[in-house]
């Protein structure tokens, strides 16, 4: 019988004792009977989301869940956003995450969000996407959530060895960057100075769009510019479906998870009431990971950010309501799937302690359950719980080998 | 006083929980108070082979035991057959694994292992061994078991970058492949057309051979062809022997055993009652390793391969048996044995799951015990018992530089 496995992902949700909650972390305190019970039926640990002590992204936690070294493949955070944003990337592209942002007519950032702009974004990234630099190069935009948009130049010669025009947070008032090459290729001179000519045509061509001719009349900023940062190249790691020949589904709300999940190769599913926020729909996100199941998908992926909300915001009693909102999720699954025949795992991308605002090099409690898997004595879920665990100590990359070494498909070494 | 030690393989002993078995593993339901008993008076845990996650072959898994980095030294499983065949690989050789196959005068396999041929395959290799190619290349072959045979070739400019003439398993009706070079250099272009003039050369030497004269007298298919696969360069790794200043042996019935176990600079020992199955002479091994360490060896290896045969025919019951013999092999060593004199160790090179039939990439049930070993609290042997142990999560390599340590063999690194 054809094995399929489930991994639930609960962003951030790793975290310290908090005095709030009597020297629990969230984790430990929350009543959480339906991950306690199929840890059990399995083999759990603290896992590091890459190595211990070193905190990481969203974005390098979750190459890491899906089995690539961050330190080979990640080149920056733009070319995960231009996957988040439906771009495929082609080899020889270089990406950027941009904001929307209002400058003056000499580049001085007044606000580098435009007021964190919300409406009209999509319009606006229109009117930059198929914009031809002098080179020929190509530039493809697409609008991301809020203020976000995501910057693809496609053309000959362009190399990521570059600075960016965003002069950083908490710098407005300062000029836009003019982007320097970092090392002494042509190709890095050449790149920065395209991206310059790209900045100077951007501001003439959304200064006149409409959405911010509207904007003036309401008395808005205009979204006049676009702050570039995060370059990378083209990520090139070989797909999950081509490596391991398995058909991968990610569900999610937050699209970060999306685009990295897109660049892993896993076919990605999203509804409007998987908002990435606490008022996310669990329920939802469980029946759509239940029926890709039963659609045949080897290895489906369930993603939930709202812990990491929770931990960036301090808000140690909604990380437990996050987390027994997860618990019922997983155990509304868990009874409907046959663990002789799908595996359940659950594990964090990182840790994102309330005490800390964010995130931590902790790492994070994880189980792989049913079936075969060989198990060990658990009393209950948590840091502390599951510490003994024989898969603490591992890694992201070494969760996801295990994983698909349990449907059979990690080629054997030697013979 | 020197200090010696004994290691102890169970070749493919890892396993799952089995429904057979009360959903425990092999080695939990099985009686064994020797393995225990040493096993807590020592370290213990379940350890990887290689990484987790990532199942492997015999050859790989025992060079991780012989303190080898795979992903370093493993060419291909030619150079360890050819180790196993007797035959002492100098650098520039290139080496194949072979069968003894059928095919007809235009090439075509008609039977990939000559109706398993077991009889005069030494005097067919002696016909080929020596042969020397256009170039001055010298061909050296060695029987192996059954159909099988080593090849090696050595002479100028060879290259392991080709594919090989084997048309794989499966492919009886196929023709032999003809070389092609696998990069650019003229060494793999050249090598390519070596390996195809030596096929050309072997179908008439087979053909008119006397042992094949005899066969077809018997209405036997003729064995008029070597099949090559597995290609690799001579392993380049130091041996221990040369490395550590020790004396070792490599009690074993298994060829890629013995094999692997010569590469490393072991002396190995073989007998006709190590037969590599289930009627193997437990007890004879055991003697044999006895009288190899009264005989001053440092490090004696002793392996058992009945385990894995076990796993690979979902024999659970058969799988129990062979490890109660196996502990009481051990404990009849023990008992003859000072532990403050000789450690004890006991690993395996991977696991082989029942359920399975093949190898997975489950971490396996380890020790070493004896003398000052660090102790730790344990209730029994097996999977599930060992996994709290303090090498849970260690590998192969880590394993053999515990045991070399302990006997005070590896160099201080700074001073």
């Amino acid at each position: 019988m054809k094995k399929q496995a489930l991994l639930v992902i609960a962003d951030g949700m790793g975290d310290l004792p908090n005095s709030e909650l009597n020297g629990q972390t969230p984790l430990e305190f929350a009543h959480t009977p339906s991950l306690a019970m199929l840890a059990s039926q399995g083999m759990f640990g603290n896992i590091h989301p890459v190595k211990p002590g070193v905190p990481v992204g969203t974005d390098v936690g979750h190459l890491a869940i899906f089995g690539y070294d961050p330190y080979e493949v990640y080149t920056g955070r733009g070319p995960i956003e231009a996957y988040g944003a439906g771009i495929d990337m082609e080899p020889g592209d270089i990406a950027f995450r941009g904001n929307f942002a209002t400058v003056d007519d000499e580049f001085t950032v007044l606000d580098r969000r435009a007021e964190r702009i919300n409406v009209g974004t999509e319009a606006l990234a229109a009117a930059i996407d198929g914009v031809v630099l002098s080179d020929g190069t190509l530039v493809i935009a697409r609008a991301l959530s809020a203020h976000r948009v995501a910057v693809v130049l496609r053309g000959k010669g362009l190399s990521a060895a570059i600075t960016t025009t965003d002069p950083g947070t908490a710098k407005e008032g300062h000029k836009i960057v003019e982007p320097a090459a970092l090392d002494a290729s042509a190709e890095a001179q050449h790149t920065a100075e395209l991206v310059w000519e790209l900045t100077e045509k951007i501001y003439p061509i959304l200064s006149l769009h409409p959405v911010n001719q509207t904007r003036l009349i309401n008395r808005q900023v205009p979204a006049n510019m676009i702050l570039l940062r995060g370059v990378g190249e083209e990520i090139k790691a070989p797909k999950i479906s081509s490596r391991y020949g398995i058909k991968g589904a990610c569900i999610a709300g937050d699209r970060t998870v999306l685009g990295i999940a897109r660049m892993a190769g896993l076919d990605v599913f999203h509804k409007p009431e998987f908002t990435a926020g606490f008022d996310t729909d669990f329920m939802a996100k469980a029946e759509l990971a239940l029926s890709k199941l039963s659609e045949g998908y080897d290895w489906v992926v369930l993603h939930v950010k709202a812990p990491d909300l929770a931990g960036h915001d301090n808000l140690p009693q909604v990380k437990v309501e996050m987390a027994e909102k997860l618990d019922q999720m997983v155990g509304y699954m868990a009874d409907k799937l046959d663990l002789d025949q799908c595996y359940i795992s659950y594990t964090s991308d990182h840790s994102t302690p309330c005490s800390r605002r964010d995130h931590s090099g902790d790492p994070v409690p994880t189980f792989v359950a049913g079936g075969d898997v060989r198990r060990q004595e658990l009393s209950g879920f948590g840091e502390r719980y599951v510490v003994h665990g024989c898969l603490t100590n591992m890694t992201g990359q070494d969760f996801f080998l295990t994983q698909m070494d349990l449907l059979g498909v990690v080629p054997k070494l030697g013979a």
